[in-house]
């Protein structure tokens, strides 16, 4: 267990190893988020992590202290002076907002070297900034994008792995994610919604310490099919679900209206809520948290979080990307690391 | 034009006729946040108004002055004074929480009154409380809704009534509204956006006086489709009808990604947005706005809003029910008739 490398979690300041922070692409805003988070980091409480990339990437962007590193201990060593990069690849010439094919592959080796220290244990967790899929997928990435790769360098079913999205007042798994709304319907099935939800109430243990969380379910249709006038997937899939899973003694709801399960007061009922799409659990999530916004693994041996937003080239290079989200991202890994050493999660 | 009755359009105090705020289902939350709103009715700037219902429904619930008015003139001259109500029916022993037939008739009776006083210029617009679809089915109600129903006695045709949700942050129309998600796709065409966006256009000219409506629209699939890799109607509908609304002159962008067209920066681009389907929405309005959410019906002649909330039979009579969002619509009916009266709106 990585986390056991942690030694005291009583202690928010007890000095586990640091987090390993893969830079994304070289030419997006993840180096730049990344150095602004640095510079935040007493102001925020971040843990000690290190950049993975090119140092290169950061000096293009930043005018404040990089150091390269070759282990994470000597990155623990010097993070409090400047920011450590375990360099692993030479990007090239990088121009921020021009993705290049060297920047995919040093992005790509970015994300595996990360990977591999948190299995070891030398990392506590992951953090990673976001990459080009279309790039990457040029230099050989054959995965539909990070998570599933990591998935697969954990020993972990793609599908097992579960992307929740977590602000400060909301989290929220979409039960499907990238396809066509069209497709939605069909692809519901009670077993796709009983193994979310089980992913999510253990991933709500080990990563958030919350010993019986409650989970909320959406229902597909308005009103959630308003008793069947509306559409029957709530009455032929999803209550079957759920019923099932509160039969094995989860505390779980649904299915439930979607328009009235965001707002302030229903939210304090539940602890996540599963949604039946992308948008369902996206749109209240970016409405709320937009800034600050953190997508992290659910079902993983190793601690992983991002931020929630992608590599935004536009406007790279201009030093007016927000580093809310990726310093959020930072401290839940941290809090999740510590979670995990809680007895029983 | 009814609105022409209302006298100076450059100061809000000036008496036109009353607003006329049916109380829809006798046995709901409709009397208690009708005398709610007026007790509240200096403290939240509200304009004259006057109950249309059965009075014995208010004294059922609330122990505040009640006059019984057989007109509107009559109403304006007490409502310093008393919760005007324009007696239409009796409905019989009244049971809050518990629905009736004579409750049911005394609804559908209110909501004719209320129009027709609106259409002939004695009521400056209509307000309605909620009605229970159920209860008034069982007596002879035969349209969806009650927008239905007033669009028909105004003689506007159902699909050019267009139900606009409008809170203090977010202003959003649904291009389909209660219909399966399933079959949300296959309604979608480019003369339904179009319909729905023209309407939307003119009814923030003439309803809330913006001289050049900002609109955005939603895509249906996740990240608006991504280029045709997670949908195509992004390509095949929603663009040619943006396209061809540009090409006349509307100011319209998409279609956008849903998720992130809600959060506080983004909804200072645009002053509404058409959403494809219920809940990409109601999802939104009802997460920033669920006490204050408005319904206003645009493409009528007359005006109509109402709290974008039911008859919450659950809690009718326990002096429980929150009067912001009837006190919203009272506003709003005001804003919007005034709107009315500026010249080219």
């Amino acid at each position: 267990m990585p986390s056991s490398t942690i030694t005291d979690p009583a202690d928010p300041q007890a000095m586990g190893p640091p987090f390993a922070v893969s830079l994304g692409d070289p030419a997006g805003i993840g180096p730049e988020i990344v150095a602004k988070s640095w510079v935040m980091r007493e102001a925020r409480g971040l843990p000690p992590f290190f950049a993975v990339g090119d140092a290169a990437s950061l000096r293009a962007v930043w005018l404040g202290p990089v150091q390269t590193v070759s282990t994470p201990e000597e990155a623990a060593d010097v993070f409090d002076t400047a920011l450590p990069c375990l360099q692993v690849a030479d990007a090239g010439d990088i121009m921020p907002g021009t993705p290049s094919i060297d920047g995919a592959r040093t992005a790509f080796q970015a994300l595996e070297v990360a990977v591999g220290l948190a299995r070891s244990g030398s990392a506590a967790g992951i953090v990673t900034a976001p990459v080009g899929k279309e790039q990457l997928y040029g230099v050989g990435f054959t995965h539909p994008g990070q998570t599933e790769f990591i998935a697969e360098r954990c020993g972990v079913a793609p599908h097992n792995a579960v992307m929740m999205l977590a602000g400060p007042s909301l989290k929220v798994v979409p039960i499907t994610i990238h396809i066509p709304l069209a497709d939605v319907p069909s692809v519901l099935t009670i077993d796709l919604i009983r193994a979310r939800a089980i992913t999510t109430a253990k991933g709500l243990q080990r990563n958030f310490g919350i010993g019986r969380p409650r989970l909320v379910v959406a229902g597909l249709n308005p009103h959630a099919g308003e008793g069947g006038a509306l559409g029957r997937e709530e009455i032929d899939i999803i209550r079957p679900a759920v019923e099932s899973l509160q039969a094995e003694g989860y505390d779980i709801t649904g299915p439930l209206a979607a328009d009235t399960l965001f707002h302030i007061r229903a939210r304090e009922t539940y602890d996540a809520a599963l949604c039946m799409y992308h948008d369902q659990a996206l749109i209240p999530i970016k409405t709320l948290n937009f800034d600050e916004g953190v997508n992290i693994t659910l079902g993983l041996p190793i601690v992983r979080t991002s931020p929630d937003h992608g590599t935004a080239f536009g406007i790279a290079g201009q030093d007016s990307a927000n580093p809310g989200a990726m310093m959020a991202a930072i401290r839940m890994a941290a809090e999740a690391a510590r979670a995990r050493l809680t007895p029983g999660c």
